[in-house]
């Protein structure tokens, strides 16, 4: 059993810092960063006693800052990982009761696919060569290292990025719910999260990309700002979401009978619990600090503080000013619609969800006051794009497509318009071209477009194929008779839970059937086998 | 496109910190911290080396401070913001079915209520010119700058006392549930955390209050001392619920049934889901080591940690001690009235918040044992309170009162008792007076008392006459059918969701009438158009 | 009214940091730190200025450092609280709605006995005298010393390890859901967090543990290495779960029915919410990125920052791929069975969680690509230990044994594997003995088998009588009456709320039987008195 000597390190790690009840000058432990800087510098130096203390006071003082922002990565990481928690909860609730555990294993399966994902190819594909020396000034499409996190040493930040690539795909989720298989969604996650969502994030985010507002030469001098991903994140979950929902088609008996009539007014298929609801909407509110302030990446160094300080108190007021708009515009629709005033849980929730989504992109960047402004807009524009999706007959189970798409874009738009010079000089250090508000100028307004479409193009480009080729094999849409029993009965067993209003009858007919002889979904036409009294008997629940 | 010059801390936000594989003396990247302080210091300086080292030293200590004390405080608001996904559940929870929708649409408006009111003026009112030099060792009753931030530099401290201004109003959204006007409540939110609430801020925390401990010269001598808001906070916000629910009236069959007559047990009226509150009273314990440790606002500088130590090791302990001697008093009390003890629930977990209530005004300034005989006493008054609010036949339907005013009153009393001169150096600076089991000297429990006085004069002499004013105007209590109904039936156009057990051909009938020919509440009589077999029926589920 | 002098501390706490607008080179507040530094060096020193300088810049680094520390140690303490939200959530959703309350109870009364239990007796039966001087080197087998917290000054350690302690006790309340009575459930949680838990923190993390591998003579050179406690946490509490439940027997109607007769397949008695469930198991995950990372207890010093980041990374990649490994085996098992596969979202979120515990002894030891692998194996081992309790006639209720027993002493043995040498090497200053795979060398493979083995024999022997002792006499299992009657009808009052499917003349029949003539349990045969048709009827829902 030799003995061993070790080194500082290992004192740190498991004990405790005692400090003796004693008094004392000052508390004496982690007095181990200065003797670790110290044992870093060569003795028998020849330097002047000042040369070394600079060199101790140097080491000294990145070593805390590197401590501290590593730490403020595991802080916003874990906030932004817990809304999945928090899509988990909203979708739980906004689904009916038979389809919870689908729901439920769905929002589970997006956060390992894009963690294994992201990890072999995702984070590789968005950041891989990014900040070595050799490709200073260069713009590539893709990154082409870091596979596995090889060659990767600060792996804290793969965390944040991991967490932010599981928001993309969680995204969509809820929209999907009630009638998509789960291959068809576990496909999905791995590709957007190892391909597609990744060189969105290189294009906007790594110094290499074209649209980065971090490279030395930024497009047209200010490049496309989006702080903490409106568009790089939202708009491109939601996005995937609206292609998707449009190949899927709505759920059985949301916009159309069962004889494929269009309803007179759409079945509002409302969720089985508010509170799970609001519970999503806090949960993913509280996570939203960690989105937007973690986005700074470094908290130390000077100005930091002020950046993440305006983050916070932006993200709280957009969300607040746009719960406040869509409550009230929703009031006043259905006043002079019905002549009574509603107040709508869902707008509300919605419309506080749209504020963040559209503070995201500019949260650093705008001040205050313009945070209530996005936030009214937002609230608005959530109203809008949810009533317009309802008169295209494009389904929505959690109306993340107005949420996290329309809101996403206009969130990004809105720094075209609002963007502060001071707050602008301090998050990138440039502000040639601010919000059109301010300058007149339209140039970063322009910029904001740009980056919009850009992530339009490829989303779809990419998107929509994909969804086709899924959707034509079979493997997209659950079968009609899975759907109406509900998909947990259907595809996991679910015989005495979560499964009010199902007719098990049904679900037990179905399971007799040979797998192959089951009717796929197609969009025009309503099988011929579902015009059966049983299916039009209310207490299947639609 | 001109190329640009860009400066350190741009490189600093959105670029991960990658460190070479190769071997190095110790992390490079964040040195940004020193050279951005080395760029401070005049090139031409005349001043000896050690000078410009001693400036840049002060620089890097302070940079570094200050980032670590934005992260402190951000990482502290968030989870003092997330408390209100901790009462919006044990509100649900607590609520029956059919009001579930407009119980969480209360907890979502009045935590944005409180953001737009508290951004406007509530912040303002609160610490408006508290920290600027001219105004230093006055005595003001308001502030009077920083009306919607302008002004304020530091806005993270904004995000904190948003936080608390929140959980202020959201204590009473749950003892108002189920029979409250979504109007009346979003405008008593918007005068509590605008006006209201701030001024006992401004008292308290602010130097310039007459009550503060921060002040040069505080009030005999030592200050009302209010650690983290134990009587500012929850004392304010359960002594409002107390006023609100006294003129509001109880629900309808709690006391008395529909002909008005006193029932000769009161009806419990139990929540829906022992799930949802337990979730919600683990996420409020959890939110707590955010409320109690960030109120230090700062943790660099000596001691600073070991402020913030104990007071989280004290809030734990309360709480533990708390349940217990609420679960166990509650058991013996059942035991000799029906023969056979119970283990409360509901108990236990009102138990567990009184001591966490009980322990927020003194959590930096007792000693552990303290702790845990202020959670033993914390139980007991719980539970005194509670079933005195039974006898006096004011209904509260998640047992705020008791939790929040009672012991918000006891815990500031508790400090005038237990507060110990080494905590109370430490964390205030001075310890001339002492709690009285340690110095025999009551000179700071009565400074204690009359905080809590002049909290009770107050809020009672503006919230009383606001809510006579509302109740007046018949804006404040709900249509005594739309009660019956559920208000989610009646005012959300719940149909299919959470109604179990209500009866819809009411809400029909309801929703038929006009506005105005519905009853208003009146305290005394029973509406005669309620002695209809339909309300009598049980399946109206009271 | 003396007017009084204050300290620099008394001003840090409750004062807002407020800069200038004016521009200025640094910030100024935090610069209380070089003051308060530099007031501790005596004036009248003859020393020259460098060594001043010197003291000043030591102050400050370890000042500073103290801060972040203690910071880290309370986020990572909140965190891990916090996942006692979890692990209710988890527990409400797994069982009977005709339970939950009890279940509730349980968890709420298991957190709040460790938190008296552990302050009173655990903390220093486990760290007490630790790393007092005079005890370096030496070997206890238990600590005497900071009973009640006396002495201790580093009072955030204590919080950190409170949540590790309540974690340990309350896997257990799961596995014993809907059968076992209040107090033994009382009494057990005090045993194991005031004194079984303790004696294997204290051998496993003291400096003076006969198997810590931070002794400057670890065990065969290299010591038991448990990172963040898979062995000491989870290993102890899934071990116990097992005793516990084995002795407690199955729930009726589990595997028997009511004749006593084996069932042809098990009753799968699935929860009531599979969105509670879910909530639960992302809640841990959440919480056990501060229960991994918060395990270094330090993240200032070189390389801390380090350890931490790849703990987090492991945490999550291990999860993530364990998710899938049990999914997928668990489909293609239920394909071979009947035909047809199943996506089980059981296996889907144990295997997630077994990922978690399996990753956690060596998540800061282990490079990213063998995390993936522990993964792998770790959901396998859940599904197979599951299946084998099955076989055996155990009944965990959810599932905590395979998850937490099973996989807790696999990420021990993990470690002897997978070691990396250089992540070794940073996290624990020695790298003698590394994983089977690097070096072909046995020695810390054998060391982590110790390490199991005596947690094993430890935990065995004292908590088997233990819960023999409570068995023999009555306090351990329900009355049957009451199991079957649900116990929130039983226990707590229930009567309206969670109690679906209960026979409410059986319960009022029980309320009228006096206590002592009820039965008590008793594993081989059936009570005569429940052959009767009331029991057998569909309406009890089992």
């Amino acid at each position: 059993f030799p003995s061993q000597t070790r080194t500082g390190s290992c004192h740190l790690s498991k004990i405790p810092k005692i400090v003796n009840s004693k008094p004392e000058p000052i508390m004496t432990p982690a007095s181990g960063v200065y003797d670790a800087c110290k044992s870093t510098i060569p003795v028998n130096t020849t330097n002047s006693d000042t040369a070394v203390q600079e060199q101790i006071l140097q080491c000294i003082a990145s070593s805390n800052a590197n401590s501290i922002d590593t730490f403020f990565l595991i802080y916003a990481s874990s906030l932004v990982f817990f809304m999945q928690a928090g899509f988990a909860m909203l979708c739980a609730g906004s689904v009916q009761k038979k389809n919870v555990q689908n729901t439920m294993l769905k929002n589970l399966l997006d956060a390992c696919g894009a963690a294994l994902s992201f990890y072999a190819v995702g984070f590789a594909f968005a950041f891989g060569g990014s900040y070595e020396e050799e490709n200073a000034g260069k713009t590539t499409f893709i990154g082409t290292s870091y596979f596995f996190l090889v060659g990767m040493d600060d792996v804290m930040f793969w965390m944040f990025q991991f967490a932010f690539a599981a928001t993309s795909a969680t995204i969509v989720a809820g929209t999907l719910a009630e009638r998509c298989q789960m291959t068809a969604y576990l496909c999905y996650s791995l590709v957007l999260t190892g391909f597609v969502y990744p060189v969105v994030v290189h294009s906007v985010w790594s110094p290499q990309g074209f649209l980065s507002s971090n490279r030395d030469d930024p497009l047209w001098g200010c490049g496309f700002i989006d702080f903490a991903g409106s568009t790089v994140v939202h708009f491109t979950g939601g996005l995937t979401a609206l292609v998707a929902t449009y190949l899927l088609g709505p759920r059985r008996g949301r916009f159309y009978d069962f004889r494929g009539r269009l309803l007179d007014t759409p079945n509002p298929m409302p969720g089985h619990s508010a509170a799970l609801q609001m519970l999503g909407a806090f949960v993913l509110w509280f996570g939203w600090y960690g989105f937007n302030t973690g986005s700074a990446i470094s908290i130390t160094g000077p100005d930091q503080n002020k950046i993440i300080s305006i983050a916070a108190v932006n993200t709280t007021l957009a969300a607040a000013s746009s719960c406040f708009s869509a409550l009230a515009a929703n009031y006043i629709i259905a006043e002079r619609r019905t002549g009574e005033g509603e107040f709508s849980l869902k707008a509300a929730m919605n419309g506080c969800l749209s504020g963040l989504v559209a503070i995201t992109g500019g949260c650093a960047v705008v001040e205050p006051w313009a945070a209530v402004i996005i936030g009214l807009f937002a609230g608005l524009i959530y109203l809008f794009s949810s009533s317009a999706l309802i008169r295209l007959c494009i389904d929505d189970a959690v109306d993340a497509v107005p949420v996290h798409m329309s809101n996403g874009a206009f969130g990004s738009i809105a720094v075209g318009l609002f963007g502060s010079p001071t707050r602008l000089e301090l998050a990138y250090g440039h502000s040639n071209h601010v919000g059109l508000l301010y300058s007149g100028d339209g140039i970063l307004l322009g910029a904001q477009f740009c980056g919009v479409l850009f992530v339009l193009g490829w989303v779809t480009l990419l998107m929509f194929p994909f969804f086709c080729i899924l959707n034509y094999f079979g493997w997209f849409r659950s079968d009609v008779l899975n759907e109406i029993a509900g998909l947990d009965a259907s595809y996991h067993g679910a015989r005495h839970v979560d499964v009010d209003g199902v007719d098990m009858e049904l679900v037990a007919q179905l399971r007799s059937q040979p797998k192959n002889s089951r009717n796929r979904f197609s969009r025009s036409s309503a099988e011929p086998n579902l015009s059966t009294t049983n299916l039009d008997s209310s207490d299947v629940s639609m």
